[in-house]
């Protein structure tokens, strides 16, 4: 999918990432984690990211949005599943496009051909997390038709905890 | 993973899920969705259940826990994808116990379960939604050392909404 600008040259094109694209969506992926301030979270690797996208049982996929500059964006995905719909659905892990390349559409474009894909596949719904003080984000997502699920709170259990539940005798 | 009672017998078992117990899976599926009055909601069938759990490509697993009334409970769970850590994680979409079978422990050995297989496929992390009125269920969370994502709002695009992003003219 490409966009034409006013000369009727393609501006940016969003395609299915490659593995030549894992070293940009990493430099996104911290790009994303700096705007959020969590970028002490970060521990992705090149090599983790390739595995994970690229080997023979992929767990997520990626958009990638390529402009003249090169890799300016990217969408990174994977099902999730509904028991109430008995359907998968489109989970969205990351989105972002650099503030230099933002106001030209590149977010509605790489969301659009996600819910193309989420259409395609006969899923039910296509989600994804927003950080509460991200208005800007929020705004554009409300104006899509998205809803939040504000009755919903997500519980996530990780290092000591979880291994101690692992290990807790039967 | 079984459970004694003071006889020394198993109370309980808990277990992979097989396409047997499809009838049952459903039958609690539905019996979540009265308790989180989202019953409204569940298209699910036994044919879609037994696709996305036992086809080729699952899209989901399920456990199940069996007394001597035969299932009492389940979990049902797929694996998402943290950019971040650059792993996968579990993602537990249903835990469920019938009314007569709670106080049994059988909610915290499903869940024990869970973090083990985690901890197994190197999982960071464990997680999982909760209505915010579901006090019982929340108070439960945290005695684990689950924490909220209080900071998180999931945003959903279904239906006419979906459509329309995705047949939106680029």
């Amino acid at each position: 999918m490409s966009a034409l600008n006013q000369a009727g040259e393609a501006s940016y094109e969003i395609a299915a990432a490659s593995a030549a694209d894992v070293g940009d969506i990493l430099r996104l992926i911290r790009a994303l984690a700096e705007y959020e301030k969590l970028i002490d979270q970060v521990v992705a690797t090149e090599a983790a990211l390739h595995e994970a996208l690229f080997e023979s049982k992929p767990q997520a996929q990626a958009l990638v949005a390529r402009s003249a500059g090169g890799v300016v964006g990217f969408a990174l995905y994977f099902q999730n599943y509904s028991t109430f719909r008995a359907r998968s659905g489109i989970y969205l892990e990351d989105l972002f496009v650099e503030p230099a390349h933002r106001s030209r559409g590149i977010g509605r474009a790489l969301l659009r051909q996600l819910a193309a894909i989420a259409v395609e596949r006969g899923c039910a719904r296509f989600e994804w997390a927003v950080l509460d003080w991200n208005q800007p984000a929020i705004d554009f997502y409300k104006s899509l038709g998205a809803t939040p699920l504000d009755d919903w709170t997500v519980y996530r259990l990780t290092g000591a905890a979880l291994q101690a539940l692992a290990q807790e005798p039967t």
